[in-house]
């Protein structure tokens, strides 16, 4: 029906994303600078990719001039431990990316623009339950980067009618995650290294708490959002919640769906301090009351369900 | 003694920082667009002009690695309403030419970076009294382009140690300022035509009532916030407090000071509306405390002061 | 008829481009940094001013978005010695500010761009009857950026068959010329000065010579390439010729012209050095036979008629 | 001894020149988009890796200010296919990348910048023997990405002294080619695929004659123009020759040196196509008698030695 374009369409939301616009017969585009081969088999040949780099204008105005989409889902962000490590590569590509998204989509008349902001853009002092409109005041440049975006796309609503819309993801838990990117992708590590029968090592507390939304339930929120009829929004940018885990729920759960999981416990005091410090904000709960009464949002996928639900694809990828 | 640079030095707030630079001895250098005769006299011959655009950043490197300052005041900025009415220009002084500055102190290991933000980063539902971490909602693209430059400054701060510290102006009263930019432009030229014995008209109701700074204050206050003790400072973005006067009282202080000052007025709806609406925020009263406590700060010139004051300075100028 | 853009277009050879244009009832834009009030009154009612920054893509892109022209006649340049003094801003204007028009044309589609380049882009070691094809080895940051705009050009009209031609400009006789920008610039002066009842300096030998064309014919060049058939096109840059004259021809045509001139010399070896060096390369004639050939180009006004002409249009600038 | 950085470190060129001068006991950064994984086990450890984009001008001025270096090595660029494909990312790393470099050099003193341009500048209709100063008439992105380039550094030589020094290389000949970069890398590729036993079908006809330089030459000219006595320099960018081979002397050295090779020809005009136009250039000889003369420039491997060399090391690599 509609036409979409992903802008980080190779990434793990991105390709979620995908999947659930193309099963609504959407013609996708994607834009990412990985290259088709990175792309799922299940995806690579029902979309169009779009090789670019989102820091660069006129690749992602050539983009959108190709596509011509009915909506921009953008996705594409550089993320923390990168864009804590290089601010001036986060800036590029979170924030000039964003304005680059957003002029683009003014230029070419593109009516709407749904944006992955984040809970992280949140300060580290934060009630127990986070209201949509809390102020911010992020502790990371990734949180920065995003809070300049939601800003900037709140002017293109305002002053060009842009219909504008945003939800803020908690620590998101998928697969494909890599080392080093946050306790998320250590969880998701978890999994893709114990359903493969490796052992894994823990080196935070078991009693660490976190929030996180299942990837999927990420992947929807953007669908559902875009799809809320306009009269019914109270605002433009929405709070998400998911689920609270600690780690020891999570190995719990993980042994659950992978009998036999190897995993032990090796404390790094060192990044037990980065989860403490930089991902904080995420021990709170936001407050997604927004999203529930204007456009019905809820997870679909809780601790157990998430489990269960990404060992299955990861057994699947692995046959 | 110490050298500064100051961005956007040949503007209003500009020059009269310069003033007060160059009355401490230091070692001043302007980085401006305007060229050498827009500076006045008294400036002209004893401070450095390196002409360039802010969101150029080649020129701005230039200029910091030229002049080598221990200090930055960035006080360039795109004013309202040019800003609102070219959303790119304004993206591109205003956000783009602080991260310029920012990543151009960093790179040549300037300590401190002075930055002059705005009240209008508040949005216009808003307490009588706004706190100094009040929820940043900005209704402009100008208060939007000051958040994301505030958050920027933060950043770098946080993570490279960076002495960023910011203040946020009201509405600035003072000398050359141009018809079509703002209420307190229309209040400075009221001054200025009045002075030189011309008819002024008012488009705005007697009863409107703004808050304003004057342009001493404002930049004294960039001057305090620059040189005091790192220890003291409880928050690195301070509220700034003026005075509050209505038109009435504005049109009587400036008879008390021009005699026979002609002045009419004529209602403008659509200006009325846009004070109203794009100007909101200056309506109500900024928290100033934090500044007040932690650097002694508080106004020195209130209504009466701040109109002599004006007139004089541009009967001087008249000589 | 058609809709042409003018990049540029409050310049010498924009203004004057504008009137060709407009007495053939062409829709036309300007896009500039000036402001309207620089425009002459016989333009500013009959043309659509875009405001803004070549070295700005979302403005540049806007502007041709919102003119959707036919052709865009890309003309704004930094100039020396602006260029040569700060080559950080001849960059942005000049080889970014092209690059923003070609991909400008491109996402929207527009035909043809027509581009003035100059003759001094070839070098300083030049035969006396410069071939169109020359080896470009330009001894100047105006030069080096107005090759690469040439090349990024052509490039566009390989590979998207955009219909890019340019002309090779001598330097420019015409009114409204400041001191300070080359020798044009000052015989231009000479004759604003004297035709003004004022006395002129001259700071150079009155054995110099150089090579001119007239801000009526540069213009008329533009719209005669536009307007050529492209089947007679043998290449897409293309060398003009104008008149040569030394400085004592020129003197000697303004005294004919302008009864009374107070003209006197003042010989500065500095200035003189910077003519034979920097401006050298229109010592020398360019070779225009495929301009003349593929579309009928000659100069309409050689030393006589150029001076007269611009004489009786600075007396008419003064009633 | 010195200190060196090298932008595009990880590519082909790159990690040869990184080995060179190390074996001098050169403090060696590399530069690159690419992670350290990249890097060869021979190199990792001992250079220091700046990941960054070239195209990004805070990174590449982070990584010069960081390593401090006495000569950059500018050897990164986006080759074709991809900078045809995409003229946009053509632009953004070889223009805008290069006057990164150029302008981190300058603003962070930097005495030398020493630069791989290509032959490729040249045009399709050229002498046997191409002269170093011949007119450059580039027929791709790339060629025209390359003499903007040089343009460029030119410029900074003459306006700032900086010692700016280019090579023109021909096409290069070595490991880790992929499929699709033109013939150099399909010659390379069959060294790589039939050393590792497996066939290899060469698209074009035999009787196709271009010319080469082995990689090793390549790297080694750069130091050499780096070294060379600055009084002995007559030009600032020199032609190189290699050495030339039909596709049939390509397959017979490589049958020569692997015993075995399963070669076999199938015929694809549209390869054939683009190797007669976009690589046309490098058919003809490069003049390369300035290098010869001003600093002892002279290929170390011709064909034969070429392969053997190569050969020798996918077998190394093979261990």
């Amino acid at each position: 029906m509609g036409r979409s374009l992903i802008t980080g369409g190779a990434g793990m939301v991105g390709k979620e994303l995908a999947r659930l616009l193309l099963a609504d017969d959407e013609d996708v585009t994607l834009l990412d600078v990985a290259p088709a081969s990175r792309l799922p088999k299940d995806i690579r040949d029902r979309v169009t990719l779009a090789r670019g780099d989102i820091a660069n204008w006129a690749q992602v105005l050539d983009a959108v001039k190709t596509s011509h989409p009915d909506t921009i889902y953008h996705v594409a962000a550089m993320m923390p431990p990168a864009c804590e490590i290089d601010h001036a590569a986060g800036y590029a590509v979170n924030v000039v990316g964003t304005f680059n998204v957003l002029e683009a989509a003014r230029l070419f008349d593109v009516g709407a623009v749904v944006y992955s902001s984040t809970t992280a853009t949140f300060g580290s002092e934060l009630p127990d339950v986070v209201p949509n409109d809390y102020v911010q005041h992020p502790p990371t440049m990734y949180g920065t980067s995003k809070v300049c975006s939601e800003q900037l796309g709140l002017h293109y609503h305002r002053q060009y009618g842009m219909d504008f819309r945003a939800v803020r993801f908690l620590s998101i838990l998928g697969p494909g995650r890599v080392r080093g990117s946050g306790w998320s992708a250590y969880t998701s590590l978890m999994m893709e290294e114990t359903t493969r029968g490796r052992p894994f090592v823990i080196p935070v507390a078991d009693s660490l708490r976190l929030r996180f939304i299942y990837v999927k339930d990420a992947a929807l929120s953007l669908v559902q959002l875009a799809r809320a009829k306009a009269d019914a929004l109270t605002t433009r940018v929405y709070n998400l919640d998911g689920f609270s885990a600690s780690t020891e729920e999570l190995v719990n759960a993980t042994r659950k769906n992978v009998p036999g999981a190897q995993i032990t416990f090796e404390f790094d005091p060192e990044y037990q301090h980065v989860m403490e410090t930089q991902y904080v904000c995420i021990q709170k709960q936001p407050d997604d009351s927004a999203a529930r009464k204007d456009w019905e949002w809820h997870p679909r996928y809780l601790l157990d369900d998430a489990i269960r639900d990404l060992v299955e694809d990861i057994r699947g990828s692995l046959e």
